[in-house]
């Protein structure tokens, strides 16, 4: 039902993102845990392919940082979501499919277009899985974000046994 | 041990409510994922019967959204994540509990009263689910919802195979 | 695989921390809620021994709370957690692993220390359940909590049948 792990990078590709090198687990918390078939992915800031967060993602949505640039910030966290299931899993081709997303958007309280700008987490993770993209999500602004990231996103997946 | 779906409905009868058209699916989100055996609901937005957001429930709760009106606008949360149940289960005869809510609220800086805003949420389930409504839930106020929402509320249900 | 109850409990004193006696069940939400072999623990404040918030956790981290009593309320969030768990499940030896804490931070626009915060609780449950601590997390900062609290900490854990 789901894709294969090569489908799905693949399909990152053609989209013109691969799997960046996620952060190394850290101390008392970790990237990734399973549990009961699901996977819990924790929320991932939109590092870049060089591990770094881009000056264009740091700040305030309506305020610093455009939504269009907030888009494109989600769908980097996302990317980091899947980049920390390859890591954990080995192989893509484990996911059986996506369960929810959690977005939070540090936002200036004028801001409420907030479902555009999780659109690029949401869309991302449709080009990758395909059908079993397909997720529950909830969005929120937030009033800050670890290092000031305009973005971060948490996720379930479902997987294989 | 759980209510039928029609004794669920005729209880929400009795608290003068009806269950509302939700929101039809969207792109690469969907209203509802099932994943052993729990039912995840997106973050639900105080939608009216009419599909509509009421005027009083648009801004931040402590400033324009009255605290009264705010537990309104939690209890048609709470509402909309049955609706969204119904649509995807069929019958809400389905549902064994509801396992955790999670509840947004817009709010000023200086509104903390923010657990007895939930409350509307929480005793709306506790109203149509019974014994079965018991829930664990986290609250915390945020700095901006999706359209402007005083609230949001997502849910976990745990569901009949 | 995981430690004994009185072991978890030995290793809380070790480092000067005893379970509080945490709040009673309240009316249609409870403190914790298992389904299909997961605990969800709804979002704790960080009351002390004495059942009451510290004025120095009150407020918002980076105004009148400090990144250090920040970090020692995530603390005495997370230990409230293990808390409910107890009260639950009559014996913390029954807790398998930590899978997620959720950590919201009661934060200024301009602090974004917010991973320091949250590893004040990542660390108590590290220190109670060593390897079986290791979780996912999310760590985000809020518009407001409940009493004005400066930390609200929510958990998953994985229990034995």
């Amino acid at each position: 039902m789901g894709r294969s792990g090569s489908e799905i990078e693949q399909r990152l590709k053609d989209i013109g993102h691969s799997l960046p090198h996620p952060a190394a687990p850290l101390a008392n918390y970790v990237p990734a845990v399973v549990s009961g078939g699901l996977l819990f992915v924790s929320g991932q800031l939109p590092f870049g392919a060089d591990g770094k967060l881009s000056p264009s993602h740091v700040g305030k949505v309506g305020a610093v940082v455009t939504e269009t640039e907030a888009s494109r910030a989600a769908a980097l966290s996302a990317l980091n979501c899947l980049a920390q299931a390859k890591v954990f899993l080995g192989d893509l081709g484990r996911l059986r499919r996506c369960v929810r997303l959690g977005g939070f958007i540090f936002a200036t309280e004028n801001f409420n277009a907030l479902a555009g700008v999780m659109n690029g987490a949401s869309d991302l993770i449709g080009a990758a899985l395909g059908e079993a993209g397909a997720h529950a999500r909830s969005t929120v602004g937030v009033a800050q974000l670890p290092l000031g990231a305009c973005v971060e996103v948490e996720a379930i997946f479902e997987i294989a046994p």
